[in-house]
């Protein structure tokens, strides 16, 4: 029996893959853009989008499409994905992200922060972020190199699943930015962890 | 008198900026692109580019924009650009990129270690790297995503002149790939430091 566990609307939640599980990101309600983050577990190796756009030979990511480490190392793959657009070009949204594009006065709950707070209930310390995968976020690049962010187009139920390829803490967040949502409040997403042993869901 | 600072060939140098300073990069022979990172001084905030990405809504960086670190502070703002096209979408070369993607066996020079080493000289820890700003490379983005990359377009004394927006430490690379200079062997850049006071060149 495989354990669904839910990243809180505007939350996060963190998760140890042995090398060779799969983490299957689910949006239960549809169209929310998610946060994803990995790290080596002593956090000296993470998620690099220079490295893996490099390596990618592409911006736009799916199925069979490997998440490199700044250090060169595969840290997920792809297998699966109903979705077909995600970002990895926007940093995680941040308090300061939130006072500068939104007008917001105080705190604000951040990509950023649930990242960190996640990471570091692993026993990971997060150090400087490189920018996150942007789940079921979608911005093209249009004339000129501007960017243009479109609602996700996921539906209820629709996932993506990445094979760990080293053993790896990730952390997701449910982004809070109703800009990256459609406009929409923050919702759920949801994970589970199939291990390597397991048949594919 | 300003003086003017080789970076030579396939090597990297380092530099300590005043908030207000402005440090002219210069491709002497023409041709050739090289990295640019930016460190608070204590090591702990870098240049972003999903930051950076985010808040200028674009991903094609020339005068009038600013490049922001990790942290939503104001690193370097470009004020002259005799290019108009530079790249931060790839990470700086690496060794483990030559072995890779050019079949090197044992050691090759890479940016990454240039500027690693240039920002230890001048007392900064680097860290994990961000993704660096490529100066003068050129990666078009195109269908689905994909990217192609082509000759810098810079002639022999072109520059790009960034202002410091805080007290800052920068470093520099000749980028050694061959990849990134239309297959021409890697050429020296130059560069200068035009104190806060002092006139434009």
């Amino acid at each position: 029996m495989v354990e669904t566990r839910i990243v809180p609307a505007a939350g996060g939640a963190g998760v140890r893959l042995r090398r060779g599980d799969r983490l299957r990101v689910i949006d239960p309600q549809g169209g929310q853009s998610g946060d994803l983050v990995a790290y080596s577990l002593d956090g000296r190796e993470r998620l690099s989008n220079g490295r893996t756009f490099d390596y990618a030979g592409k911006i736009h990511l799916s199925t069979g499409d490997v998440l490199w480490s700044d250090r060169s190392s595969p840290m997920l793959t792809i297998v699966a994905d109903d979705v077909g657009r995600h970002d990895f070009l926007y940093g995680a949204c941040t308090v300061e992200m939130y006072h500068r594009e939104y007008g917001v006065v105080g705190y604000h709950p951040n990509c950023a922060d649930n990242l960190d707070a996640a990471l570091r209930e692993l026993g990971v310390e997060p150090g400087p972020h490189q920018t996150a995968f942007n789940l079921f976020m979608i911005a093209d690049v249009v004339e000129g190199g501007r960017l243009l962010i479109r609602p996700p187009t996921c539906r209820a139920g629709d996932a993506i699943v990445f094979r760990a390829e080293r053993d790896r803490a990730a952390a997701i967040s449910s982004c809070p930015a109703s800009g990256c949502n459609g406009g929409a409040p923050p919702r759920p997403l949801a994970f589970e962890v199939l291990p390597a042993e397991a048949p594919a869901a």
